[in-house]
């Protein structure tokens, strides 16, 4: 369904630089767009790659209209006040985001009697959920997930297929659970008895605030007492896991594969890059980004960037991870170091042979 | 349900030093104790915490009697032989652990005809169990867990919803498996053919013993042939990977995302933090630790703690992480001797000017 | 069910030096192997090892010939082309992969009424399949497996229980998907937007293309636009993460919990041990091997073998490894550097004492 640049400037409310009956079929990205395809740019720089390519236009932000050319000639542009923003609308436009379904709560679902289910909700077939569970409005509970008991889910929130909720776990208002992920499970928790693990029982509860996104394969523990918490507004990628008792802040992001132990508490705005590992108990102020892979055994000041396992601010870690690779220069000048003063002492001896003072101790020597 | 402490002591064995009849509404942490919750202290630097709180009674163990105040006062205790043991009896007493259900085997679960189904044991709707599987009795397989088929489950053991169990897998008695654990996969193992991977096709089978908890979403190979073992009374953690024809022995306790690559053969209370990683066909020692992040390319004995990537032992690491941030002041120091040392030589060679010996090869000088 | 050696002779090929009545129970590894079990090396160590066991037949590689005994003995022989071909053939006469289930389409799966499937294909009880689905020939969809809309599954495709495929998700032929992967999924995209992260919807697709393997709990997002693609032959283990908008090329191999954040492209033949981590945006080139743990922060030419985290060649990697154990040593000769020249100094000032040139600025003194 091609459509006209002059449709897309409607959609957008932007301006067309160039022809206006140009047909767009799809919108794509400034590596892969072709002939008939519309890309974006959102810097001078991706403007000049996107004027390598073929597209049959651009859009671009009106900040970047003085790096346009004069005419435009064979390709045109979108102008519009954020490029971003403007281009995914036109994704949009090409291939909508699929619509909520309309089946509400599916026969074909298992619910316990005391179960409460807002309106406009949809239960998928193979839905299991225990006593006790409150849904909101508006929610979308995808086949497979199973509830065991005693959650609420808060409105606009939908949880994709294969989802597993524990007892004692809430949810807020619009999150989205991805599939696979485990809400809830028992904490890592044991005593030693008579050289035997015994388990802990976890009697706490998971808090998941409003407008969070949890990963594919994430896996977030209930407090041994109390409660983990995942704040308002944070995003957790696939296969991350928060452990036992945790409280994160709001407005978090981790992404994939990053773990935090036990009892971790994080400030608001912290990031995590991959594989990231915090241990138990450590607390990340406000704003503190941690790169991949890093290793946090203690408590992070905010406002900082940290890298390296265990880690350091970023400055510090690229010296370290530099002069690691100093180390040879270090050895070999060391080495000529150590000639150089075996010949010096060697000299000095042979001077002293000529010299009645030298080459007692230096400083009775001196006195 | 507000209780007197005079009830809990009842209840725990203990004695009240203070009010007995002090109500108690909850038990939590002394972090988050107020006016009517009791909580709980297991050392005096604890008990120190908690006095600063406004919990209405702390559990403390018999041992730190010493350590109370000479009178009750507002607030009141609760001695006991162990403080945690009778603070979790507590818990249980105001948040019982749900009880099991007594449900059977659900008419909406899928059971092949040949397979053997224990007394008292729980079969949830949705479940799919395929043919040659063997479960004891008292066991709860939740819903949404599918068995392939070959298996054997032992008495008392509880499958969370979602897990799938691949053939010939064994399970012992008393475990718990926890949602969306994958057993017994193929292992990862190919030929090279004509530039493809070609399949190795997987003959063995996993055994896990009796007493072992497996976290949510751990995945666990079956063995190429023979078998992948989990020791007895082994506790595995979310998102831990074992590898095909590994020997995991008794009483590990290994944290979130530490995987174990083909082989790997450890001893008895082995313990692993979050993120370690394991070589193929390493061996660990009885009692060895691993630190968070640990990498593990080669044999380790046991009784050690080990740290970093590659590993060392855990004095020769720590010192390695110190040392690296030396380097600075190493290349410092050595700037300043490279300096030093040009200087005595001009130094020397000046001298020399004045000496008829001196400059020629130190030892034919001597001579 | 015993056979002969002379049958296991003709089931392979191979010819029997020995005794060909020898009855064999079982096909265990040279470690295992008991006195009527048949095992087999690969190359004159294993063939070693093997001979300090007691099975009762060993296979080798006819090229081993020359390092077998002058006589059989009581142990005997079965001389193959390929031992361990040779071995996979007697491991599956004594316990066969099992065969493909012959149900079709069961009607307890759910299924859209305007899918597609193709002709033997297994859709097993439980599987939810959403409308615009395409489903060849020879599949098995196993139970649990939901698969949302729009998605295109290639002939001779096995995906295993509680699998789940996201929208706009095409899989090749010949693949394997084991239990709780996600495929599919929206990437990890958020706009910061007044202090808060506003999510990127995901308009692109995955495309999985022929004869992958993908591992238990692998989680692979779809694209932002455009598609994330895993290439043809390419096998990932279990837990391992590739993000959106990634191309990974033909024939890679990436052992458990590695992860590739957003847009990584890698050549073909590419390797990742355990828990590898390629930061986003980074080209890796054909064959190359990145070791256990290691970290990528930027593109890495192909041919190479890398090591470490930020990662280097192995070599250079190597040497930073024991050169970091070498501090100690080399702060220690720093130290005895440090006196010798400040003997060295004190001494020359004293002879400087008896010297009227000496002391001065070495370079004005020497003019």
């Amino acid at each position: 369904m091609p459509t006209t640049l002059a449709n897309l400037a409607e959609l957008t409310g932007g301006e067309v630089f160039g022809n206006a009956d140009t047909l767009i079929d799809r919108a794509r990205s400034m590596e892969k767009a072709e002939a008939r395809d519309i890309t974006f740019a959102t810097d001078p720089g991706k403007l000049e790659v996107a004027h390598r390519g073929t597209a049959a236009a651009i859009v671009v932000s009106r900040s970047l209209a003085g790096s346009l050319p004069l005419e435009a000639d064979s390709r045109s542009y979108l102008l519009v006040d954020d490029a971003f923003l403007g281009f995914l609308q036109i994704l949009d436009h090409f291939a909508p985001q699929p619509e909520r379904a309309g089946i509400g709560v599916s026969d074909q679902a298992l619910i316990a009697d005391d179960c409460v289910i807002g309106g406009n909700t949809n239960i998928f077939p193979q839905v299991v959920i225990g006593s006790n569970v409150e849904i909101g409005e508006n929610c979308d509970i995808h086949p497979g997930v199973v509830i065991i008991s005693d959650v609420k889910i808060g409105d606009n929130t939908i949880v994709y297929p294969n989802v597993v909720i524990y007892q004692n776990t809430t949810i807020g208002k619009n999150c989205i659970i991805h599939a696979s992920a485990v809400l809830g499970t028992d904490g890592f928790g044991y005593r030693m008895v008579n050289g035997a693990h015994q388990k802990i029982p976890h009697y706490g509860c998971l808090r998941v605030e409003d407008d969070v996104e949890i990963g594919a394969g994430t896996t977030i523990d209930r407090a041994m007492m109390d409660e983990t918490v995942i704040g308002q507004g944070t995003k957790l990628d696939s296969q991350v896991m928060v452990a036992h008792n945790c409280i994160v802040g709001p407005h978090n992001a981790y992404a994939s594969q990053t773990g935090l132990a036990g009892s971790v508490v994080t400030g608001s705005h912290v990031i995590c890059a991959g594989q990231v590992g915090i241990a138990d108990h450590v607390t990340i102020g406000d704003r503190a980004i941690l790169g991949a892979q890093c290793g946090v055994p203690k408590d992070l000041p905010g406002d900082q960037t940290y890298l390296g396992s265990p880690c350091d601010v970023d400055s510090q870690a690229i010296r370290s991870f530099v002069n690691v690779r100093r180390i040879d220069e270090i050895r070999a000048v060391q080495k000529k170091l150590v000639k150089q003063i075996a010949k010096l002492e060697a000299q000095l001896e042979s001077l002293c042979d000529n010299d009645p003072i030298c080459g007692n101790d230096p400083n009775s020597a001196a006195a």
